[in-house]
């Protein structure tokens, strides 16, 4: 197996980018509750954000949402995130909060309603060009409950005129990465459900997009490795919202539901050239904390990412090859088994440690008091939710 | 194949009980749409349940649940209701609003909140008493998102103790039904996830207890009339909450998106007794018309129940019997399929208007100016949806 | 709704292929039940495939499976076909019998394993030239069992080289169809997964590559539809291979586990120019005939493509496309609902005795003597089965 | 945590049973690969189990399938596997490879059938008093493919009856465990599909009879552990049948698939009691070796049985329930994660050295030279597999 030693170089290229959104109150259908300390301004979930990256060096990003993280003044808005050690990240859109919205956006078979999804879109890129940020990303929530309620291939030949305006908006530095997800909240179809159809579409736009795979948004079963190696081989995997699920996209913390297959995740990011700096993939959280404390909750996430990264980094990738040319299956099953069942968490501490970090950022955090401070401090005004 | 007209006797003695909440608002975690017209009270939710009995014929009761519908006085609702030519029903417990319940209510690991719990349902059989209500339900949105955050088999345990005291509760004309649910709100583990677990419980009860089958609460790929079949082999299937489903727990309605699978499901009621003056399993409805109109929903609803009994009830069962014990595997298909295929909604159409009905009820109702009357009158206030 | 006298001529250019490997036996890893009369050689496979097409004239053209149907001379084969009023069609090879193949064969990790499973498809294509079949379908075995046995990037790498070297052997006249599949006979990782896959690979190679959609390949809650759809929209569907299925790739009969799903099937094949005279998609069978007697279980599999065909032909799709546009949820799911509702049966069993065929292919062939002639003729040999 | 050395002894006693059919070739409907040196007689099979034996310390039983290791002399055979330091365990009856069953064996519709299945096991049960085995083990391949094929209800009721005939004959020593299986080989229904049935079937039976637990036998998404909890909590958790999957009833090696989730099987196995001296809850291995070696792949299953309770034996219950009772959901999950990620390898390595075994018993067999030996020794035969 290879060194830790060797891969440490490695891990000090990795950042994992934030969503605000992680920072407010989410919840289910059936009830958000609300926490003390939970931000009300997007000023305060960059500082909660801060924490992470104080904590873990790890996360030196934060992703808005459009509109709930919508300010007069994004100029101020990104040097207030500089002040706290970070930069503005991917814009997010979105387009399924509005009323007008309620049968489809891009897709909507009425012109003006597309118009007016493209033109939050114009919106974004604008709001990318003052906040500098490079991604803007779009998940739509477009679909049907009923078979026949909608069109589905006059939607998708829709969705590609729509996607093309917003693609044409782009500045040279921006990238457009569109999100697939199996379902919900459509519940019949839905109009971006797999990788296959975000490929496509992309494909048809341009260099400047690509897909981004949310680990959370496949049917029961699906290889999702074997999805980043072909994205990656076809030059399309723009981008991850990581997460885990057990059932649906439960938006849990990645790692929590299915640790090994994080670990395969990853290897296969590494193997196909997805990691480190010739690499235009972005790490991204895209996750709720309905029930978990947030700020350790994103900081246990991060940690997750980057000790399952340190466990694939170290799959010794020659003797794999070997093994698997010689149909040893045992055998290269066997390699990577050791590097999963490798406890890297005593070496990443002393390497934290060696790097002016907290070896248990955890613990660190619990210990600084913030939590009962924000308790404390954030009382009135209205907690941040998914509310527009 | 058997004669429509040997089926009417048992097709006359049909009843669906409406939810009370299927005419408020109802979404994702992503958007509640509202509608012109919703109800605001339950009152107004009982009128417009009245709609559907007027047109159908087929739905004199309407669940309650408690608290969206509590009143001061039961007595009036009761008499409110009766002037409208409806029962109240079904009673449904709540205890997924309270912030006391965000790590369980009847499983809780703390006595104080399983006892308020508790006091909740005798609350609500107090209600019963009051209505005329003979079914409480109990569906537990209890469980945990992460492994290890609860105590599975402990908190199993407790659920026994909790049910114990409010099945001890119980007036002699009541029963209890306990819902199961394969996951959400939720992810990592649900304390009544499945027909065993509900079946074991209830057992432990008593007589009073039995399951309640929610047909969007499976897994993918469950053989949902294999649990009709095996609960009422058991007696132990108290009511149907039907839906339909492509995913989760879509709550669209039922059979929308698997008219077979209805089909089968209403075959093996009527094969193993679960239909007719002599059973009492109850045929309800739990749905959300989160994107169509709430009254014709449910009016298409309690319809598709109707034509897929007549479907079921049409199967010639000498016919089958003598093709499955002969081994003829698509003769016996065949004759099930026939009766699948057979369009019964001509004769249907006749039957109702020979019983002083609507022959095409949605068409009556769309036709009746209820809609515009209701969105017209219905103005300010807060319309019903899930909020407490 | 459309009348049906409308839909005829459509009805009538309607053509299934059968596969020949559906009239020897199959089954499960657990059993191969035999039965008397099942065919030893391609010869009888193909009469029996011609009982299909006399009592339903739908399937005028049968698939050959190499080497399971391997002969000395194909242009006898092709004349006794023919004789027998039937065409040779697509053309399947196999490359998942052969011990070369334990670890895959045209991704395999070795280069002489790739030429002997390229060079078996150029023995395929010659095939091709002397059964004037335009078809080669390509399905893989391929993919791995244990996480790391197999390098899935580079997999997938070898395979685009290999199938670069048949494409580049079609004839003219000739077509490559990729059929993808989610899992099976490989449990970690299958090498052509999903419809991107497949259509990322075929797109790489030319216009006369394209994917086939078996309705059995998909992971649980897959949206069948929607892949049709998208394919025709890319001009790159090719083929079908129609089946149905409750949990894997059960490989039921079509339209038997869900018969609503074909209906949206078929619908939007039509809906998106697969049907017709103008189009180029193959509707093909492959099924497996387990329990069930072979020769009706085909009869009844191309009457259900037949039935559900006619059904989606009737589909009013101006008043759709106008309740659509409108946002009327209930209405443009009603109109879909009317057709699939409808029983078409006796008018296409009038249409049928009109155009001088049975009215009831499934009676008229039990009553015609033909099984039980086979079963006492072939005596002997070695039934035919999925055996190399 | 708890410290290794205070689980050493509640490790010493564990013991994973084994397959004898894991020595055999198995495979898929479309391959069943052969191998040097596979057994052609159950001896040679208990040799090979031997082995798995000798290098762990983890194996001293084989189960026997009926026919497939039927013998004359049951009390030869019995003394052969002692001379190898092995007793023969579980009997498992086989009725899906008789043509007679294939439309059923003990729920059959005809009496003479069923008798025949039920004297099958009154067979078994004689092997059982010569072999001096404890568990006869029951797995029913019974089921339909198609809807209306059977009549699921009466299939149910005479179930009851035979397994009732069967349960009369056990002796007083003997236990009677039902395995349940969501499909396969019957692909519309299967008689025994989930814990629920098999909970109900045995529990009719009395307190000899409980509940198999197959890991690759559930729905996907079915939280397993749940399912240990409850039948240990009701007490009829008789056994498991330990294997992984990622799809399907895939058979492949336990723990191979997700490991965590073995983790999590064997935290509810010690909490609830399953585990230790007191405990009647078998272990047993049931799976597949396609395409890898079938010794190793049993060594590297029963220590990955091993590794995993290891690690769930380190589990804080104590500082878990403290957390778990204080709502701390990262704090317990914490705990529960600390145990999974600690490698347990190094450790387990010197504590089976100090007790005369091997190390690292996948690299003392490889270097054993047994694997040369048997393919150079068992030339000519018939390699065993699962044929009867």
């Amino acid at each position: 197996m290879t060194s830790f030693a060797f891969i440490e170089p490695s891990l000090a290229q990795q950042t994992i980018e934030l969503p605000s959104w992680a920072f407010g109150n989410s919840g289910t259908r059936f009830k958000v509750f609300g926490t003390p300390g939970t931000p009300r301004t997007i000023e305060e979930k960059i500082s909660d954000a801060a924490q992470v990256n104080q904590y873990t060096g790890l996360s030196p990003k934060v992703a808005l949402h459009i509109p709930w993280d919508k300010v007069e003044d994004y100029a101020a808005l990104r040097a207030f995130a500089a002040d706290k050690g970070l930069a503005l990240g991917t814009v997010n859109s979105n387009t399924f909060q509005d009323d007008a919205y309620k049968f489809g956006s891009l897709t909507h078979s009425n012109a003006a309603t597309r118009q007016k999804a493209i033109d939050h879109h114009f919106e974004c890129i604008d709001v990318m060009h003052q906040t500098g940020s490079a991604d803007l990303k779009i998940w739509l929530a477009d679909g049907t409950n009923y078979p026949g309620q909608g069109d589905i291939r006059g939607r998708q030949d829709r969705l590609a005129e729509s996607l093309a305006a917003i693609y044409a908006r782009l500045g040279d530095e921006h990238r457009l990465v569109l999100e697939y997800k199996f379902f919900e909240p459509a519940f019949y179809h839905t109009d971006v459900p797999d990788w296959g159809t975000s490929y496509a579409q992309v494909s048809a736009l341009g260099e400047k997009a690509s897909v981004c795979l949310d680990t959370g948004h496949h049917a029961p079963g699906t290889n999702i490795e074997f999805i980043v190696a072909q994205l990656l081989r076809l030059g399309k995997l723009g981008s991850f919202d990581f997460n885990s699920r057990f059932y649906a996209d439960d938006d849990l913390i990645v790692g929590a539901a299915d640790p090994f297959q994080l670990f395969r995740i990853l290897y296969e990011v590494i193997r196909g050239g997805g990691y480190g700096p010739d690499s235009t993939v972005a790490f991204m959280l895209d996750q709720c904390h309905n029930v978990e404390d947030k700020i350790p909750g994103q900081i246990r996430s991060v940690l997750n990412v980057q000790e399952m990264t340190a466990r694939a980094l170290l799959v010794d990738r020659d003797a794999l090859a070997l093994a698997q040319n010689a149909g040893d299956v045992l055998g290269a099953n066997g390699i990577l088994m050791d590097a999963f069942y490798t406890d890297v968490r005593p070496s990443l501490s002393a390497w934290r440690e060696s790097r002016g970090l907290a070896g248990d950022p955890m613990t660190a955090y619990a210990a600084s008091g913030y939590q009962a401070q924000i308790a404390a401090e954030r009382v009135g005004g209205s907690q941040a939710g998914w509310g527009a």
